[in-house]
Formats: structure tokens, sequence, C-alpha cells
């Protein structure tokens, strides 16, 4: 439950921890330990929030607070009326001040994402059980003798496990690991295993997929895999592929297969690497965006496709590693993260996770920069989101020379009075321009004035009064005017690399979108784009844009470069921090109720707004 | 949560339902709400106990009782002081007079088992939805609004649903219906279908399987099928199944497809008899014994098998039709019985729950008679429990001339004065003897004298004067006494039909062992076996066995022969009532816990006992 359903109490309150004298700003509803683990602040628990261990006391200081069943029989009714409760059940609706006992064990925790500390609770534990074995006087069944080895977990027994539970207890000798991920016991392993334990950690992206093994046990990354998504023969971007099932019945079981092939080939990749064998890996975590998770899936995605975008879920519960095709422990648990729209799925919600933009006081703007452009803009107080349509700017396809960020691509250009100056990937004679060598040079012609504000090239007498030594640059071909970045000489193929007039346009259109949605997020929640604090670029793509020419070109507000921050896959952080934590991942679900979402496409102001907004800044 | 886990708290305690003024015992812990469905007291409620849609509101009178955040947003606070609470989310621990309102809705019912009143609440309910189309205002996910039209219900959604969730409610043109069964969403159906919902009750036994298509709006059964367990071939009883997968790996594989196919079968049965789609059944309520229960779920047996006996688990939770290959609607789900032991399966917890054992104020006794025969004694405070090795005297196998109860088997015999008189199956001339006719013949024989209390034939010289008419069939067979029911020439197949000595020891054992199970469950009561008020006689032979000879062998208490009565096949029945009432189905989970069973193998003084019972009462 959050403030979102309990429209009369503040939306977000202030818990103070003691004796740390941590005070934070969490959403009305959290509960306590949720909201101190989210924090860094360590509760004793061993079930991970579930309120059956009765270990995570607390006591709430001078307020009424109600008592939940399971306090009755974790406290006296002194320490009840002293306001001792179980953090795990108690949700804060107001400030509180919250007294945490010493830990009697130190938890463990790692840093991902943005700069986070997680303490690690992974879903994923293992228990080391000596079992008594069953006699006339004691004929429990073999599963209850199990569940009472670990009576502070309640959980949930795939058929499966029973198939072979008794032969596998007798067989150990009824010394076995108990292997629980959540609330599921998947597994029970002859002797002591408890040292062994991973998750795959994943980013579906529509172009790239990344996979991270991870030990549960230090928190540490263990192998990482990447490859393209093979479902890039149905197009390149998400509109292509649900076009593809709508025009051919087989196309979604074809791309449901290949999604789950790319992932089966990233994870063995992972486990042959770091010499994991599948039966030690019990949990998948994954993020995408709402059409690769629907795809994957085998959900019919085309009501994602047309107007009004509606996804056929936000969440997905009760998944398994199986219905991803990951081939790790046949048991295992699939977690993924859910989708706020259509538009802004699930890769952007871990992203979100991961940058903290929910637990940050600052005013930050999040950006993953590609066809559909995602941002969200919060102050610790509020966060708002949009999807911003930038269209194909920042694919290869649609640019005269555009390549993928890959050997021979210009990334970085620099004009100076002498002219210009490339650098390509790998020192390379240069092929092609990847997207942060296209908003390099568009803001570096704009900025020495080659092109004017609204985009066009100078004419060539301007262009010879301006800058002299790069006006022979300027050709005409094939009818149209284009800058040339390397001539068929220069160029590694053979082939001229050109920046075109409707390149330009291209990027202009691809910026206006996004610079118009967050000036209208800006003004949702009531502040001046030049107060940002900071801009968290994510993705691939905004990973290597220079701050400097994004800020030329008014991709990004005004602020100094500095402030402009690449955030790396933020989405495959997410995923890591989910597979560590527990709590962090109710972290991701609390984000999905906070969040608001502005449907840009249903304002009628947005057109006006682009069009203002495609001029570059003077 | 029962009276077994509150051990400082009374074991029962006694509600009072206003206006209805009825009072009923019930374990400490219950719900106010299923302690009153139980008992046949309507409360309004839509979502069957759930918590979630706050229709069964009652007044605690004269009682401070906890209030769960859920009443807070159900009633004012004035009301809660009145004591006004949902009643499934009030347990009781002490004596409660409970006022219940005035039923906004009649509730149907229907009869079943030993007189079971049963208000039909099955877990497999319909709703029928008409949705609004999605819009740019209204970007709610396709799950979110179906959940938000039945927003009483908390529903688990399975995969599968979701994938052709957006074609379907398109399709459908955003009228459908709505099947949830128990918390599970299992499919959206175009159109109004709320008047089609049916169900399959199956009792699998050893020998013998039956199914019955409910129609789960009416209560009413719509077809019957039976048909012998395929399993067969692998031997009559448990034990030599068990074995079978103890010598052979294959076996367990082939002992689940020959108990699924027989599922199959005879759901098709049903379905063709009453004209009923396999996709118009969405549940199956399962009862049988434990050994049946796990082969058909393909879990090893062996412990089960080899003392000290012990079950892979009580409960099997989240199971679906399929995964007992039953073939009916592809999401349908399945509920079996929990089983109190390896003994005593669900098939006695269902007959039990069938039976009223729990609800009944009378001492009265259930006997399942078989190889393994299951008791239990109960007087509506105590419920007790065992299990009989009776032995195979009830195998046709084991007995000389026996038979099962087919055409040509002899099921009743009387003697008089001028001799024996036979009642065969179908009218026909003998060909075997059933267990009833065996129980009867050895009741006969013993009543007239021509065997002594302690089992033995008379010698010719004594049974010449005991009784001179029937003194002739007593004739040497193959070195052994045998009393001739059909000469080779009466007989319809030409082969003599006889009762051995051994027969008649066959018998003595198995009696002796249940007459030992009743007779200790009485001891630890503390009740007298002649005080028993009903003894109900269940599975397919007790109902055929004749009260009058039954109790001149022992085989039950000596009391009023109209107070023996045949209960039929309760553990069907049961698995009818689970089908047409959630309420009862947690009847049967409290049953387990409210039942203590007493092993007889494990006790010393159970030879002696049984030895005492072998002779027949004089």
């Amino acid at each position: 439950m959050t403030a979102s359903h309990h429209d009369d109490l503040p939306a977000r309150i202030t818990l103070r921890y003691e004796p740390a004298g941590k005070s934070v700003r969490v959403p009305n509803g959290v509960s306590v330990f949720d909201a101190a683990l989210w924090n860094g602040v360590a509760v004793d628990s061993t079930c991970g929030g579930h309120g059956t261990c009765r270990k995570c006391k607390v006591r709430i200081v001078d307020s009424e607070t109600p008592v939940a069943a399971a306090d009755e029989r974790a406290f006296t009714p002194e320490q009840l009326a002293d306001g001792w409760r179980l953090a795990c059940l108690t949700t804060a609706h107001h400030d509180l001040v919250i007294d945490v006992p010493e830990l009697t064990t130190r938890p463990k925790a790692a840093t991902v994402g943005v700069g986070r500390q997680v303490i690690l609770r992974p879903a994923v534990q293992k228990r080391f059980l000596e079992l008594d074995e069953p006699t006339l006087a004691d004929q429990r069944t073999d599963i209850q003798r199990v569940r009472d080895a670990m009576d502070d977990l309640e959980l949930a027994v795939d058929i499966e496990v029973l198939r072979t539970l008794g032969r596998d207890l007798r067989a150990a000798n009824w010394a076995v690991t108990a292997v629980v991920v959540g609330t599921h016991l998947v597994a029970l392993e002859a002797g002591d295993t408890t040292d062994r334990r991973f998750g795959v950690a994943i980013d579906l992206g529509t172009t790239t997929a990344v996979a991270t093994l991870m030990d549960l046990s230090t928190g540490a990354p263990v192998a990482v895999s990447s490859m393209l998504n093979r479902q890039q023969p149905f197009g390149a971007d998400v509109i292509s592929r649900i076009s593809a099932t709508m025009l051919d019945p087989e196309a979604l079981g074809r791309l449901r297969d290949l999604a789950q092939s790319t992932l089966a080939d990233l994870t063995v990749d992972v486990l042959v690497e770091a010499r994991v064998t599948p039966d030690e890996v019990y949990e998948v975590a994954l993020a995408g965006n709402a059409t690769m998770m629907q795809l994957l899936l085998g959900i019919d995605p085309e009501p994602l496709g047309v107007a009004p975008f509606i996804l056929a879920s936000a969440h997905f519960e009760g998944l398994r590693a199986a219905d991803l095709g990951v081939p790790i422990h046949p048991r295992a648990r699939a977690t993924v993260f859910p989708a706020l729209g259509a538009y802004v799925g699930g890769d952007i919600v871990a992203g979100a996770l991961a940058a903290g933009m929910d637990r940050d006081k600052r005013l930050r703007l999040f950006i993953d920069i590609g066809t559909n452009c995602e941002i969200i803009l919060a102050d610790g107080e509020r966060l708002v989101c949009t999807a911003a349509p930038a269209g194909p700017a920042f694919e290869a396809a649609s640019i005269s020379s555009g390549m993928r960020a890959a050997p021979g691509a210009i990334e970085v250009v620099t004009i100076d009075d002498e002219g210009l100056h490339l650098e390509v990937i790998g020192g390379e004679a240069p092929v092609g321009l990847c997207g942060s060598g296209l908003v390099d040079v568009v803001a570096e012609l704009a900025r020495v004035g080659c092109i004017d504000p609204s985009g066009r090239f100078l004419s060539d007498e301007r262009l010879a009064e301006v800058h002299p030594a790069l006006a022979p640059r300027f050709i005409n071909r094939d009818g149209e005017r284009v800058f040339v970045l390397a001539t068929a000489e220069e160029s590694g193929d053979g082939s001229q690399v050109v920046l075109s007039q409707r390149d330009v346009r291209e990027l202009q259109f691809a910026k206006a979108a996004i610079s118009t949605g967050w000036r209208l997020l800006a003004e949702e929640i009531g502040v001046e784009a030049n107060d940002i604090q900071q801009v968290l670029l994510a993705g691939s793509f905004g990973t290597y844009l220079s701050a400097k020419s994004a800020i030329t070109i008014g991709l990004v507000p005004k602020i100094p470069a500095a402030r402009i921050v690449s955030a790396g896959n933020v989405a495959g952080e997410g995923a890591k921090m989910a597979l560590l934590s527990e709590p962090e991942r109710h972290g991701a679900l609390a984000l999905i109720d906070e969040i608001d979402y502005v449907e840009l496409s249903d304002r009628t102001d947005f057109n006006d707004r682009f069009v203002d907004e495609l001029a570059f800044p003077v």
C-alpha cells in the first residue's frame, strides 16, 4: 500500500532512525523495515521482511501504532505499550522516530547502480539443515520436517520438489541444504552447499542484451557478457517488431524464441566464464522495456503499438527462469521489473531504482535516450515521468553515414579555427558516425556558426566568412547539401563520411521531443529547468554523449557540464540490485506507485511546444 | 490457525449466532465466517471469506475483539466500538454471541454427504464484466482494468491468461466473463457465460475410481461414471504398487500415467454424458488415499511403504487439473484432500468431512473397511483416528471362493433350521463369495453354533447334533475342511463355492484388527464402546455389509443394528462438498489439525489386544 491509496494522507513522510540519527523521506505507507533498508539502515531479519522471523524488532517512539497479530506473539504487553513492534509489519503513515537495536549479525553490503550502497538481502537463501530421522513416534511428513527446521519462513513448495523429496532426504542421510527463493522452496541439496549461490541479472534491450552473473553471498559480479538481441531481423525498433506480429501470426512465437535464445546464450557465456554450474544459479532478475518483456513472455504486443498504448500487465508475478528461457536451475525463479506504461518499461523503473531517483533531495533529471526517450524528473518529493518520441535520429539507419558505436565510428568531433578533429573508435580510419559523434558534429557546427539557430547550413558565401577552413567541406551531393567529415580518401572504406542537412533535421526533431518532454515535466512539478542540479544520461547512447555538446544543442538544460553525468547501464544495475536485495525489489514496486506519468501524446500543446524547441539555443 | 497452535486456550469453543439462535461448538481459532458456513448459518459474502469484499459484516456482542485493518475501512469508529467486525477476519478464541444481519441475497444450498446441507460457495466464480475501453486519459493496463472491475477479489493471474488478454478483451468488445477459481483468474470468456460453470469431483480408490460432474450453479450432480483403477496390473493393494516402484525405476512413471488415464477417461465419460464441453469445467476436486495421491502426482511412494511410514506432504497446494491428467479447461485448478498420515489419506479426511465427524455431538464411529482399515471415533469434542492393518480378508484373491461384488457373487447368506439361503448379485447361479457374503456366512455359522467362539468349525459329530441340515455341507477338500455354499451342480461355473477354515481365520484377523482399533480409540477418549451412538460404514465394502452380521462377528460394537449405517462413497461426497463450498474445503484443513492420530504399530499392547479380539463375541 502506498500513498496513492490514502489520498487523505501526506504523500511523503519523514522517518528518523536512532541511534544512527538518519532521517529519510519515504512514501506514505511504506514499512518501517523497507524504509530502513532502502536507506542503508540495517535492521535484523532472517525472513527478509515477511513477518515470520520476528527478528526485526524496533521501538516506535512516542506514537500510537497498531499492533499486528504477530506483534502480540513477539512482545510482552509491557513491550507493546512501550512501542516495540516488528518493523516489517509496521507501515508508516506519519512522521516517526524509530529506535533500532544493535544488530546481532553484521550485514554485508555491495555498491551498485549510481553509488548505491545495497545491504545484501537476496531473495535466494540457503539453509543447511540437519534433520532428525523420522520414527514411529515422529511421523511428520517429509516436507513438514523441512518446514519445521525453517519455521521463520512460510514456504510454497513446488510439486517437483515433492516428487523426489523422500529419496533426496534419505540419500543425503537427512543433512541437506534448503534453497529458498523468496517464498519458494526450490531445491534440497545433499550436504552443506551454503557457500554457493548465484543469480543472473539481465538487461534485455531492443538492440543489445547484457547478462551479469552475481555471487549472491558476496554481492560481487563474477562474469558479464553482452550480445545483440537476436530479434534484429524483425526490425531495429519496437514498433517494427510489434508490426511484425500484427502481419504474421507466426511472428510472435519466433520473436519470443529469439529473445529467449539471446538470454540463453548470454547465460551460458557467463556460466562458462565463471565456472559456475547452472544448478547453482537460482534466480534471474530481468529489466527490459515493455515490448521486450511482452515478446519474451509470448504476450500479444499489439495493444502496445497502437493508441492508446496499453500494457497487458504492469507486473509479472510467479515467473520461473524457464518461462524466460534462461537455462539455470530447473526450478529457479525469475523476477522482472514492473512497467509504468507502454513506453516507460521495467528497464526505466530499474534505472530509476539504480539511480536512486526516489531517494535524493536534489532536483534531478534522468534521460534514457533512444528512439523512444524516457525522462524522469524528481526532487525527493515528487517523481514525474514521460516518454518522448525522439524518432530515428539515434538509429544508425536514418542518418546518412550513421553506424553503431563500433570500430571505425566517429565518436568525438571538435572544431577549432584550423578545422575538424575526429576521434574514431579503435583509432582506425573513419567509416561512419555514431550517435555521440552526430551530436558532437552538429553541436560544434552550431557553436562555430556554420549552422544557424534554425538548424540550416549557412550559404557558401556566409560559410567562407564564418569559418574559411571548414567551408570547403560543405558540398552538394546527389542534390543535397552535406558536410564532409571524411573524404573518400580519408575514410576507411573509400566512401565519404558526411553529415547531411536532413541528418541535422532528424537530430533537431529528436532533441525537440526530448527537451519538450523535460520542460513539460519541470512545469508539472513547478520548477525551472535551470534549477536542475543533476542530469543522468542513461542507456548505451547516453553514456557516451558529450555533456558539452548535449548542452550546446539544447538536449539537456543549460547547467554546468560537470553536473551532467553518464549513468551507464542503469537498467542492468537495477537488475543486479533486485538480485542482491528483496527490499530494493519492493522499492521498485513502490516507485511504480509513486511516479506520476505524463502522457505527451494526450497534450494539446505538445505540437506547439515541440516547434518552439526545434531551434538550437542561442 | 487452529487450537493446536494455542495450547493455553480451550480446544473448542461455543459460538451462538443470532437471530437464528444457533449454537455451534467449533475449534478454537476458526473464523466466525467459516464457523457460520460450516454450520449452515448464511453470512453475506462475495469473496468467499478472503477479507476483500467487506460484505460479511456481523456484530460481536459484548466482547473485546481485535480490529483488523480492513475493519477500519469497513466500519465507522462508532460501529467498531459497537462490536461490528468482518466475520472472515475475526477469529474466535473464546465463546461468543454473534449478531448476523439479514442477508441481502438468498444463498443456494445442496444436500451432500451424510445428510449435510451445504451452502453453495464454490471456489469457481464467474463475473460478467462490461469494461470501459482504454483511452489516452485512461491507460490502465488490460489486467488492471479487469482487476478494478472485481476489486473485492485479489487475484493471481497466470501468464497464459496474459498471453492473449489484449486480443481477448478487444475481440469481445470489452464485454467478458471472468472465470475465477479461488484466488486465480483462469480465463476471460467473450460475452456473458455466467450460467455455465462445472466441476468434477473424483474419488480415486486403489480398486475403483468414480467421477461426478457437478453443476456449480445449482449444486446438482449432472453425470457420474466409475471404472477400475488402471493400475490393477501392478497389484490389488497399495503395498504391491509401492513395491513395484522400488523394483523398477520405470514403474512410478507408468503408475502415474495409468492413474491419470483412468481419471481422463472418467472425465470424458461424464462430459459426454452431460453434453458439457471441457472448457466449461474449471476445477477438479479429488480424494484418494495417500499412495494413490503420490502415485498420481508422480511422487516417490517408497517412504509410505516402509516403517515409519512417512508422507512426502500432507497438502498439495497450487495444483492444476493438468497436473492430475484431467482434461478439462487448460487452466482449471485442482484441489486435493489433505492426508492425515501414510495410512489415513485424503479419502478418509473427505469421508470424515462428508460424514460431519467434527460437527455431531453424538459419539460416532466411522469405519472404512479394506485391507487398510481407517477408523475415526468422535464425540463433537474430540476426534481420534487410527489405521488398522485388516489384511487381505476383504480382497477376493485371499479367500478360497472370493470374488468382487459382481454378478454371480453371493452377497447375502442366511441360515435357518432348514438350511442355507443365498442371495446372489444379478439373481444368477452363484460363482463366488464377495466381502458382504463372507461376513454373512461366517456370522450365520457362528450364530447357529457351527463355528465355535474361537473360530473353529465344529467336528462332524458335533455338527450333526448342532445343525443336522447343514452338517453335510462341511466336507474335506484337498486336505482342508470347507463349508460348501454351492456344489459344483448348484454353481454357475461348475466349481464349488466354499468357505474354508482358513477363510474364517482371515476374517478373524481382519475383524480383530478392526475391533482392536476402535476399542483403543474408545479408551483414548475415555468412553465405552457400547456407548457409541452411531457406526458409519464407509467405502464400497462397508456399504453392502449386513449390520447384523457385522455385530455378530464383533466387527462393530454391539449396539442396535439400526444405528449401524451405510455411509456410501463418502470420499466422493467429500470431493463434491469441496467443489460446492470453499468454507467446507477449509473445514477439511481444520479437520487435519483437529484429529489426533493414534499409531497402532507403535503400541506395545497391540498384539495382546489383537489376540484378545480374535474370538467371536458370545
